[in-house]
């Protein structure tokens, strides 16, 4: 242990991609390429107003595209990754496996 | 695609832990054992208020042990790992590794 130590890899992640929820929200669409609101608020066991926020914030990051229309008679809001959340998720994804390696190889 | 989808890995994960800064702090604790306070500010890139706010809130919540004591005339501050604190990471590694698989799993 030195005084100067490396940056730690949380240091490389990212608040707007890496908070429980939206990582989840995230998660969701890359799987699904387009995702419909209630599905999501269903999988994430969310309320419908703390979706819109997290989508906001998601949305104001370019991370994902929001989309309104109808299915039938019935309003619906659908969502897809941008390509630069396509790459903000992955780079999560690296970030986390470089934090798993350094909590497997440290510690008891 | 179903209406009725299961829970999804993020709902697994515990805000305390996952936050990043928190999650940080609990990683370099785990490497260490027992870390010093200028330590880990520096490790984490954080002012020493950002610090101390999430220092209480794990303390809070019984995952570190925080101690105060002087090295030579220096008054210091270490904290370690509770044994729920190691039982918690734990716990937070098995699900990234759940979220991480369905990421790599689903998608391009």
């Amino acid at each position: 242990m030195t005084d100067q130590p490396e940056p730690h890899p949380v240091t490389g992640l990212d608040d707007v991609v890496h908070q429980r929820v939206r990582l989840g929200i995230l998660t969701v669409a890359h799987q699904a390429r387009r995702v419909e609101f209630g599905f999501l608020r269903t999988a994430l066991g969310l309320t419908a107003g703390n979706l819109s926020q997290h989508l906001s914030v998601l949305e104001k990051a370019g991370l994902i595209d929001i989309e309104k229309g109808y299915e039938g008679k019935r309003a619906r809001t659908w969502l897809s990754l941008t390509p630069s959340g396509d790459r903000a998720l992955k780079d999560e994804v690296t970030q986390l496996k470089r934090l798993i390696q350094q909590i497997e190889q440290g510690g008891s």
